[in-house]
């Protein structure tokens, strides 16, 4: 068990390994990620019998939780093959956002830099420890893990072997740092070293990061739940409507960009809603209606207040008739969750009034909310989604992680 | 005295608001900017009336705190005049950021859209009331305002005649608000709505700012003081860097992009350092040194470790002969406070290895800190200056106040 002062330390050696990490060159970092990934598969053995431990506590456990926590042959490489992604990715870290000259002669150059120090809380995937090392040692940042009671066997040997990795291509020591102990009251005291972390990502269930968000004294970018909509226009086509819904509801209604309520325009309800909801009950999908939902297809159960702010995260859809798209706009900025939505309709000017009216991170015209993800959106990567509006909003990649500074090139100028 | 509830409801309100500005042309919003700079001066006498009632109150405050509170005509035209260069300005709302097309066709637009509610705390000076509002409404946020007891009068005189003039060119009702009553049990509470408000950016002391940032529930982008240092290198020009310093101290010694502390070049130091402290004596600056300084001149007080952590506002420097650039920048690193650091160097090399090396918003190379300034950096405007590095990093300007959102444009897409 660590005591706080070590987790003190920790964190003040992190710092000190950012300042000397912001300058190693993307050879230096690119070389260590591929050196990462061969050490993960020359000791896939050692991770699979740590993981075998953990597996054995979590017999207890759901299905998901153990299936989100079990690894393989197959998913150490997976792992191994992130890292070596990453390697070819571009490095954000130098890029000139904006240089200008002013007329005393100063040029000012508005530069990508890293963020510093960046705090990871996150729960059962231990592929996260890989993923999260590997983003931020190629942005430039030292990173502090602190996992999951579930892996912490896991994550420790992962942690272990790419450390170790890392020392031999000269990286400074303590870029990765790993909290070995779980419980809430190192997190509560890591989360108050707003001297030495710049930034704090939390990845996991709705308790977990509104734990986070309320005791962290570091910023916090995160995101709750995933309550997804899709509105299909009086003017969609219906059989891309039907297409676009079906894909968004049913294709994987596990994760955070699924749609949960589906609002239809009354002008094409009659029309539309039969086949549709015909389609998902076929796919086992309960269905929840509002009273002229209910009226246009009957035996359906009712949507109650509750199911509108729900995040099902399984066959479960939420159904509401609307008058028109200022309705679904309001329905959708008063219930969801600012994360990805969907209009579906030929209509140029609609679409517009509502990719503009949603104040969400993501928002579609004609496409499935299902394609809200970094590799997906072409970043490369993807260490987590942000439905807050600060720094960063949607998938966060490699850009996400870094910050900028003024850099300012004189000549003896001074103010007068 | 308003209600907790009231400022509940009109942070709500306030919320319903940004929706709809969000979606308002700049024609419109720079047209209420125009018509509340000419409310501004037809309605000069009122204020003026107002800022009386609250500067026979503050008798008893210090001078420099009634020269930030009052008004004259003249200041009155300046507030006039700042709302009409906010009318000049590019809006922001809307820039395409980045667009791309994904090998399924899907385009993913990144477009820069307005945060929303924008909550800004200040203390005395009563043109941050209409700064902050026009600064806001062109970048199409809302925003509530709560200033400070010591000019409550003025403020909402301010306010009254710019939401009235506001009325006029049509902009949503409670695209301002002001919160009429002061203390911080009013400003806890609305610290605490972070369903309604995105982001606070207090302006004021560090007593002010500290209680705002510790009991925010909301994203607070702020800067506690600029502790900036001047750093001369062994290879600089030494009468340039003579001139840097002067100004860096005692052009406005006030002010957070002042500098506070000196670093020398132990090489230089007798010959730089004699005739460098006799002109900063005979401006009346007094000298803080440590034991190396004080044996290169004679006579100087000696400075404590506080010293180096001390924003003296005013005609004090701390001095320190240092054994290289390294030491330069772990000082800076370790005592500064992220704001704006310079070098002097003519060493090219040295000079890259500063501008990286410390972590802070402004970095400086043969120039005066003192240029860290919105107008000055070119972005005609400042709403403040961050020293933090979540979303904005230095002056903070129309852009600043600006996030974006992912528009996806497909014809029909789902996920495989």
């Amino acid at each position: 068990m660590m005591e706080m002062k070590n987790i003190n330390e920790l964190a003040k050696r992190a710092k000190d390994a950012s300042y000397a990490l912001a300058a190693v060159p993307s050879r230096v970092k690119d070389g260590a990620l591929r050196r990462m990934a061969r050490a993960l598969e020359s000791n896939c053995q050692e991770i699979i019998r740590e993981n075998k431990k953990d597996m054995a506590y979590a017999r207890h456990l759901s299905g998901a939780l153990t299936d989100r926590l079990i690894l393989n042959e197959a998913r150490v490489r997976l792992m191994a093959d992130s890292l070596r992604h990453v390697a070819l990715l571009k490095d954000p870290v130098g890029e000139v956002i904006k240089s200008g000259l002013r007329p005393n002669g100063l040029r000012i150059q508005k530069s990508r830099v890293p963020i510093g120090v960046i705090g990871i809380i996150y729960e059962a995937r231990p592929n996260v420890t890989s993923d999260c090392i590997g983003l931020c040692l190629k942005s430039g940042n030292a990173v502090i893990l602190k996992g999951g009671s579930e892996a912490i066997n896991t994550n420790r040997a992962i942690f272990r072997i790419l450390q170790k990795a890392a020392k031999k291509s000269s990286l400074p020591p303590d870029t990765f740092s790993f909290i070995d102990t779980t419980g809430r009251k190192a997190l509560d005291y890591l989360l108050g070293l707003n001297k030495y972390i710049d930034l704090i990502i939390p990845r996991g269930g709705e308790g977990l990061i509104r734990f986070v968000d309320e005791h962290s004294k570091i910023p916090v970018i995160k995101h709750y739940k995933g309550i997804c909509h899709t509105y299909v226009d009086a003017r969609a086509d219906l059989a891309m409507a039907e297409n676009i819904c079906f894909n968004a509801k049913a294709q994987r209604p596990g994760v955070c960009n699924a749609m949960e309520t589906l609002l239809v325009h009354i002008d094409i309800a009659r029309e539309f809603l039969p086949a549709m909801i015909n389609r998902y009950k076929q796919a086992g999908v309960e269905i929840r209606g509002c009273p002229r939902t209910r009226k246009i297809v009957l035996g359906i159960k009712a949507a109650k207040e509750i199911d509108w702010h729900t995040e099902y995260l399984g066959l479960i859809l939420s159904v509401k008739v609307v008058s028109g798209l200022m309705e679904a706009i309001s329905h959708i900025n008063h219930y969801g969750s600012r994360h990805s939505d969907a209009i579906v309709t030929k209509d140029r000017q609609n679409a517009m009034k509502f990719l503009r009216g949603v104040d969400s991170a993501c928002v579609y015209v004609n496409a499935s909310t299902r394609f809200t993800d970094g590799y997906e959106f072409g970043l490369g990567a993807e260490i987590g989604i942000s439905t807050d509006k600060i720094h960063a909003r949607g998938p966060m990649a490699l850009e996400e992680l870094t910050t900028y500074k003024y850099m300012i090139f004189g000549n003896g100028q001074v103010r007068t």
